[in-house]
């Protein structure tokens, strides 16, 4: 399988959107609590909340809301803006995955070939998982 | 300016063409040299030394090679596999920026929302360039 990563640069901001920030949006919306969400990443606590901050600073606006309490006992939601921003994100991603599919299973044919016994015994060390 | 910089994982090899590696291919192809590129990137000999033997481990080829004097007093240029490693790269990041220029636009038009003023005359540092 071929994944495609992305990471946009806004210019000459300095900021940017990639693909931890989003993974942890996402994590975050299923779980209902930053501190989940970087413990299912193996991320801390202190750099996920950081990258939240971060993205905060960038799109000037809350990405998550905490609610205490409250009949389902609270937990942290994303805003309509972090909501928004994976939306987005997942929606380039997709988008550009199928606009360079070709390209992409041509790369992946390459090494694939790499993958395969060649002329001589000659072994190389892979990470089969 | 949005930038969109992509990274292609080959799973399950655990091997990988990212933007680092491709810049360095074009370096090499424009200055004939790579201790020229590297220097030109801020990279060291070793690690752009690194990064061509990681790109000839995964595709099982030689992306450089080296001329020793000649008419020219030689160089190192790109072979086959490495001109078409860069070709076919460039071509998903042109073909991947299109197909999300829309949703790319909608992120930048956010970002630039932050970098105006806003209801207060309170200002974001910002690393403007």
């Amino acid at each position: 399988m071929t994944r495609l990563s992305l990471r946009i640069d806004f210019e000459p901001s300095g900021s940017a959107l990639g693909p931890g920030m989003v993974q942890l949006l996402e994590r975050v919306a299923e779980q209902g609590s930053i501190r989940s969400a970087a413990i299912s990443m193996g991320m801390s606590y202190r750099k996920a909340w950081l990258l939240v901050q971060e993205m905060q600073d960038t799109f000037n606006g809350a990405v998550v809301t905490t609610e205490i309490g409250g009949s389902d006992g609270g937990g942290t939601k994303l805003t309509e803006l972090g909501t928004r921003l994976l939306k987005t994100y997942r929606r380039i991603e997709s988008r550009a995955a199928r606009a360079a599919e070709a390209d992409l299973e041509a790369l992946a044919a390459l090494v694939k070939a790499n993958a395969a016994p060649r002329r001589s015994a000659r072994r190389k060390h892979s990470k089969q998982t």
